[in-house]
């Protein structure tokens, strides 16, 4: 089963477009974690015990791990997910790109290391660069097309004869890369116009959509403008609205109802 | 000192535009290393004492070190040139790029775990991506501009009016997020038509140019197309045509004569 089908199913089984971001910000997991010998992976465990069942992947992002020396905590982090919750993908964002024989080291860093499901992947060194990705055909590669940031216009919306960038990298990720049938694209919830028009290039692919919640995203708009033609095809992330819900020793309690009432409210507008 | 102004010394006292890229393949590592405790690290100190008067700078790819969990090993490297040849910036190359508060993270990672003098960044998600980068004014930020590998093509020469978005980035480097000074450029070797158009743009501003060696960028069209108004302005980088340039226990002593070789060759042209 590859990633685009293991996370249809967990769309099914936990009824849930919602994707928890792991992005523990040290100084802000509580004083009882912060502590311990592994506050990051303690702290990323708790939340994880607390909404594996509502949720349909976990993404954790690299960048909250590295300056910090805690690798292993990560590593450690996607064994959890993969031991006890093994129906639930697992994203690492990494927004990793290099030519060839580099893109292959990276691929190896998020599919033989970390032992991730998927990958996000930046696409402006071009097709050559995202094979190495691509060529594990069992391993999502999630191609950056249309960010959550406000100077995702820079560059995403430059227009090649009336057609912009992230249009035609919409284009080339559904005719060109997605050979394998592993391929997703990342698409912001702060720009819904933008989602509906990458939704009708590339059919049921599935969009990671980061950008609700702490970036402003409205929910009801980016579900109605992103969702495929089965009510699902999102992978609607929320990392610091959830893990950060709660303070104190309650956060992973008030972690679960947050997601919970994300995930309902997501399921509204399916 | 910032980066800018520290490789512009380290041209003129080692009289090289050369920056030698430290991509360690464990594989091909000399034997008689390979069984040490840090073999990576001792591999670069060999290499690093054999080109320190040679080159201008060190470029370590942080992709060759993630996945065998060799980042102390990297860290290692890097403090290793810091004390024994102060004068010689290290620019880790590791190519990131996301939204603010992520960039911070990656900008940290750089920075104050790694203690590198530049680091490599992607443009696409746009100039607030680069922010928390720009933000360490002594820091260098080396944008990917023109890469040297063939899919550079696929979207970085796409038109917008005329305009490739190479050429686009080229401008915005040199007219919106230069305002500390403390940008370079990522233009390839491969691709000296481009080189020169975008020296055309960027006036004295520094380029990193991978492409030469392994990749077949010719020395000689790089440095006449590439060249600052001053003979200078190139930070031209071989990894695997000098670190493999030697195998067994001569290593060092090969990468040293490749390096001066190639060095000699790059200064004909200036």
């Amino acid at each position: 089963m590859n990633f685009v089908e293991a996370i249809g199913c967990s769309w099914k089984n936990n009824k849930s477009l919602l994707c928890v971001g792991l992005d523990p910000d040290f100084n802000r997991i509580p004083a009882h974690i912060r502590g311990t010998d592994e506050p990051i992976f303690e702290f990323n465990r708790a939340v994880i015990d607390a909404t594996a069942d509502i949720v349909c992947a976990y993404k954790p992002q690299i960048a909250y791990y590295a300056p910090w020396r805690a690798e292993q905590q990560l590593e450690k982090t996607i064994e959890y997910i993969h031991m006890n919750y093994p129906g639930i993908p697992v994203i690492l964002d990494a927004k990793r790109g290099d030519i060839g024989s580099t893109a292959e080291m990276y691929a190896r860093e998020a599919f033989e290391r970390y032992r991730a499901d998927a990958v996000t992947v930046n696409p402006y060194m071009g097709g050559d660069t995202l094979e190495p990705f691509l060529s594990y055909r069992e391993k999502g590669v999630i191609i950056l097309c249309r960010t959550s940031n406000p100077g995702a216009r820079d560059i995403q919306d430059l227009e090649v004869c009336g057609e912009k960038i992230y249009m035609i990298i919409a284009a080339k990720a559904a005719r060109e890369w997605n050979r394998e049938g592993n391929v997703a694209l990342v698409v912001g919830a702060t720009y819904p116009d933008e989602l509906m028009e990458v939704r009708s290039i590339v059919g049921d692919m599935p969009l990671l959509v980061p950008g609700i919640g702490a970036q402003g995203g409205d929910v009801e708009k980016a579900v109605l403008n992103g969702k495929d033609s089965k009510g699902a095809g999102m992978i609607i992330n929320s990392s610091r609205g959830i893990i950060y819900a709660g303070k104190g020793k309650g956060f992973a309690d008030a972690a679960r109802k947050a997601a919970a009432e994300l995930r309902d409210e997501i399921n509204k507008y399916r």
